[in-house]
């Protein structure tokens, strides 16, 4: 199968002016602005990150991308290009492999990534597909998690919770978003939210040896969360899904109380950013209600 | 199981002079001698490329890495870091996972290899990993499959054939051999035997636009294609076996006759090289007997 679908790969892969050398040599040569490249793997896998069975191909290759976008937007790092590896199932058709790729590249050609190579393989198995973006750093350097300092406001882009109802297929990598807001402001620290709103920000917080504190009231609360509520009064509060519910990719952001102010108001970042709570020197999470009443809240969400 | 996994690996993975950020970001950060770098990407998975059940998982890590390493000597690019994208059987314990791993650190660290990164998951399935590694190139730039010129010289590293006896986990990538040889001499092309010495010549000299006449009695037999074809005589002779078995890792050169007499007498490579045949002008592949007559010669070995 292999070789027949490498061909048309290669013919489907455009060419890219940073791409020396792409599929079709035993590795690919990309070349960046700078000395620096920015790269990070996730693989996601049938039965736990989608169900093939229920769903577009197209929309799993998508979301395999827009992924590893989500990463190197939350190191505010542009991408340059993709690899991906994959294991099929033996019974699969190559249609639905086209497909994948098909709605990979689609996600691609939009963040101008150049697919660069990988691996293609079948098994007995359930499909497992791996991709590795490689991004590099603007001028201003990347964006790590150990930068927040006490005192500093926590912002975050879009709303969270109840994305297993479809966002976690359709969610826009926060790429220009994060290249935009790391070029007009002094970030100190990011994540993406893959696990968790209240997981990662433990994350971030951990690794900038702060605390945090959620101001319950400013959680923005997807209609998704609220329907997820609604179907099942058993599984927690709309609240409760935008704290701990998973695949939300969006972005937390650690900034000083000044800047938060001036992002909240600049209306050309290309989408809204909301304060929902300021880290503390103190490590740990708490939530804080209307009233101003902080409870220690343990951090929830989806581990691997 | 992930966040106890990483604490541990993130202690594991020694700290590298070209990786700036590594495990526990979004994404790692590597600095590299040039702003170019060389990317490639392979996936293994449990009953294709090994049966985990009957092997030592540390040979499983260490094969995963030293395939990825191959293909990066086949560009003759040094190795700078892996990223490791692993999904597990969830019945598995984490002390197979720690093994899988300690044997891909121990191949990282012959070879000055970072983890710098990857993605840990488990699932109701078996084990399929996915490496990538970046390389960058020397100053003499990459070496790719398409520079072999009619005339040229056909040289080839090791042995060939029955690695599926044993070899195919303790092979050599050879790094040092690629980097040694392209820094000294001219070198035109290259390529890994993964799939088998005849199917990969045939795809070097496919992307050189030329053909391949290969020496039947120069081809270097390996013992165990000997043995394989003693055990198994409807299987085929040695030189079948070294002709078309794969995941032999040896390398493929296209040099002008003049070096390849130059680099067949160097005994400071590390390995003798052999000289197995020359590439023409006209396309195709043939297999040249001892009195001179040549057999066109259909590519084999393991399609994906």
């Amino acid at each position: 199968m292999e070789s027949e679908f490498v061909a048309w790969l290669r013919q489907k892969a455009k060419s890219h002016p940073q791409v020396a050398l792409g599929i079709g040599d035993d590795a690919a040569v990309l070349s960046l602005t700078s000395s620096q490249c920015v790269v990070t793997s996730d693989m996601l896998m049938d039965g736990v990150d989608f169900v093939m069975s229920q769903c577009d191909p197209r929309r799993v290759g998508r979301k395999v991308l827009a992924v590893n976008l989500s990463d190197l937007a939350a190191m505010a790092a542009k991408p340059v290009a993709a690899l991906v590896s994959i294991a099929v199932p033996a019974t699969g058709s190559i249609d639905v492999l086209k497909a994948i790729y098909e709605g990979l590249l689609e996600l691609a050609a939009e963040y101008d990534v150049a697919l660069a190579g990988g691996d293609t393989n079948s098994w007995p198995h359930p499909l497992a597909i791996s991709i590795t973006a490689i991004g590099e750093p603007t001028a201003r350097g990347v964006l790590t998690r150990s930068g927040a300092r006490a005192g500093d406001a926590i912002l975050a882009t879009g709303e969270f919770g109840g994305s297993i109802l479809g966002r976690h297929f359709e969610f826009t990598p926060r790429v220009r978003e994060a290249l935009k807001l790391h070029e007009r402001y002094d970030l100190h620290a990011g994540i993406d939210v893959s696990d968790g709103l209240s997981l990662d920000l433990s994350r971030l917080a951990r690794e900038s040896s702060c605390g945090a504190i959620i101001d319950a009231p400013r959680v923005p609360i997807s209609a998704a969360a609220v329907r997820l509520a609604e179907q099942h009064p058993d599984r927690g509060s709309p609240l409760e899904h935008a704290l701990s519910d998973g695949e939300d990719f969006e972005l937390i952001l650690a900034v000083s109380a000044e800047t938060a102010d001036r992002i909240v108001a600049d209306d050309t970042i290309g989408m809204a950013l909301t304060r929902i709570g300021e880290f503390v020197a103190e490590p740990g999470l708490w939530l804080r209600d209307g009233a101003g009443q902080c409870q220690p809240f343990a951090p929830r969400g989806y581990e691997h």
